[in-house]
């Protein structure tokens, strides 16, 4: 019995072997049915003809995740450590909903809690050649934090200004009922969203949304840029990868073509 | 005969000489016209007052497009090769559906095969300078799939939760009739489309709205982040076109400057 | 007495010990509080229920900020440089408004105004790490502003000459019922905002349209590839930090690798 | 005379002196207020009480530009060069439409052609910083144009293949009434402008729009990765510009630091 449980949580922590790697899949393919049947239920055609269906399903959903749950928590060496992790709460919200939905009739804050499910896909997904890409991404990103946080209070100060000059200029007569409706406005406008749900009508309203929306695209280069040069700045250049390393010294700039080390003096092939 | 059926497959098939060249530009208007048609015959008054003229013209492309497959079936060298490969499919595509016609009525479909004859015209535009410049684009993009496939799966959980989300705080009373539809929304949001068919309209679901668009602003950078890194690390900054050989060896990194070649020690001027 | 005056001071201007950093951060406080005020007092439903609440602390926050530039003005030893200064403007520009309210009866310009104390922010925050951060974005887009004004000049031209044969196509039964409109359209549509309340409809002018919209597609690269190449150029590559400095003579330039400091010919580890 | 001709080409040509700069700036000013009266008379309320003023105007400013077309015809060394020249033509351009319109009434298309004035501006901002910058840019461009096309030849099929998949899911009972319709509507949604004149409304049409959103938010990347790695390319890292020359030999990568040239061993300061 001890093996079998050794062997069950490699199983199910673990994705190294056919036996791994299946329960990796299945686990994988009633996430996506169980958000399928979430996202489907929400039609109101469906949910008139299928509503049944949908809610037996979801419940069958519901039991397989309780058992994986309880897996999960009944093999892991450092079971409380699991419980308070992200993991382990992702994996309890994915299942307290539907039993709290017994006692709580808030259909809906169940289905935003349901879509969390979508993030039990990351560990999965975690498994694989996309780490490090995936980290890749993550670092550029966390290095131009600082920078991409004053670009947001930039575009907020610009987004403030600009809506209570438009809240002035235009009015409520024109859509424009109120500050924070009118900094959602220049928002959408800044983002070059631009909904059309309110729009300026007045010659000065259009003259002060065209500046908007040049400011809006002169200063889109700015959060790319930054994303670009730090990529840029992570990645050798092409002409870098060809360098290898000395056999003889270890140094590691002989480039490809080098008859010699230029440290050591010795013939490189 | 043997020459002639030789000469014509060079006709066909190359374009270095006037003859296959004129070839290929014959054929580049036969597509580009086919196009046309298909694309004016689907405007009612054009269909009303030419409907004939363009079913005449139709009827002509795909007789030219026949003999020219049938040509191309006879001429290559390997016939089940180029039956089975891309490009021809491709030209079976051409001329399939206007003979299926005949047999069946849904002439919506037809139109969307026959758009697909525009893939032909790659074919012929890929003899030409443009060969390089399409494998640069295309490489690119190829190193840069793993970390696109992964922003995509980023964006879709955020598309999935905001538009679950959405759905539970505007509610179908306001347009976001089921989640299927408030995801459209998000992803019409968060890629700045915006087309404004569907707009949040109380204060917290424009709260959540301008959180997307504020999150598909600063996510926006990502993408073009990775394809222009990857696109910067891949070409060889200006000052390493001044790179010379070596006159004696031809070893081709001769820095400007250098005195002796670093791997023959000749003299280099 | 002269003691107290410049500690004052010192907790006035600096940000180095808890003193003086609490009185930051309650100005912080102050601040975003009397514009949150400001924001929700034009929300016609809040106004009429806490409009008198409103107004009461709206008149403690000029109080408090009144004392604060009596305090600037006391306390700075060169008066009138700090009054005639960006910061002594804008501090001024904070308490005046109400000031004039009791005189003058336009509420929406004093909207405005107060909404320009978010400015002040930008002092407190300049205390901190982000400032070289914000030096780069700063430095990066000034070395960039000249590229950017030619950029502009073309965009202009484009919104002049396509507004005018806009305006001739589509005209004002259309929406497009002058130059000036027709080219707030161009913004809206070169831009990608695309609100949608002026739309072409007629077959010249959506083609038309759709190359405005192409080449926007295409010139939105041009503005990011201005600021993207510009902050490449100011940052150093990543293999550039592994360059050691000189245990002897400090030569901060010592490759990875070298044996022998290129300055003085000590030799390195 | 002879020396008064000279001076005056001298003025009309150059502008390195204090009477030349009074003559661009002059002309500056004739060339915004001849666009200026040109754009306020399409508007009908301005029309109505001032069409008589702008009238007035345009007549006065159209001698002026005919004064100064005489004297650049008359001053010129080589007339015909000039006349034929694009300068020459736009020139002839600004004043031709206006004594036309004394035989034709088709003042609409007057309009159009006088908004073509604003490419005179071009000459005159030519003198100056801005010329090596737009050079730049526009070599940027150029260098990138091979990749440009190939790029609009992919994001037309893309349109030509989705604007017929549209037509026959949507139909034109949803407002996809043509393939060309549906065409502007597939390029106003790839280029995420979005209008909203045309939305779908079928769940398998809004699945193919979202397609098509996520494929243009992914291929906005790439015209900006072009232009911003050939940006890239084009310019020197900023540590390259620190190179100094050797004094000596003129070997030019001596770099900030060294203190020996490395190719003649002359010591550099």
């Amino acid at each position: 019995m001890k093996l079998s449980k050794k062997y069950l949580a490699h199983i199910v922590f673990e994705s190294n072997d056919p036996a791994s790697k299946t329960f990796d899949i299945a686990l994988l393919g009633i996430i996506i049915g169980s958000i399928m049947v979430a996202v489907l239920d929400s039609v109101q055609d469906l949910h008139r003809e299928y509503g049944r269906l949908f809610y037996v399903l979801e419940l069958s959903f519901t039991f397989l995740f309780t058992v994986e749950y309880a897996l999960r928590v009944w093999l892991t060496s450092k079971t409380l450590k699991y419980v308070i992790s992200f993991y382990g709460i992702v994996d309890l919200l994915a299942i307290l909903p539907v039993y709290l939905s017994f006692f709580i009739a808030n259909t809906q804050l169940l289905s935003v809690i349901r879509a969390l499910r979508l993030l039990r896909v990351i560990r999965i997904l975690k498994l694989g050649r996309y780490l490090a890409e995936a980290d890749f991404l993550r670092e550029s990103l966390k290095a131009s934090a600082a920078k991409i946080q004053i670009f947001l209070f930039t575009v907020l100060t610009i987004v403030l200004v600009m809506g209570t000059l438009m809240f002035v200029i235009e009015g409520p007569e024109h859509g424009f009922t109120s500050i924070p409706v009118s900094m959602y406005w220049a928002i959408v406008t800044l983002t070059t969203v631009g909904f059309g749900d309110i729009t300026p009508s007045t010659p000065l309203g259009q003259l002060m949304a065209s500046l908007i929306m040049l400011l809006g695209y002169a200063i889109i280069a700015v959060p790319t840029g930054i994303v670009s040069s730090e990529m840029v700045r992570r990645r050798k250049p092409e002409h870098f990868e060809s360098l290898k390393s000395c056999t003889f010294c270890g140094f590691e700039r002989v480039e490809e073509g080098d008859s010699f080390c230029r440290k050591c003096g010795n013939e490189v092939n």
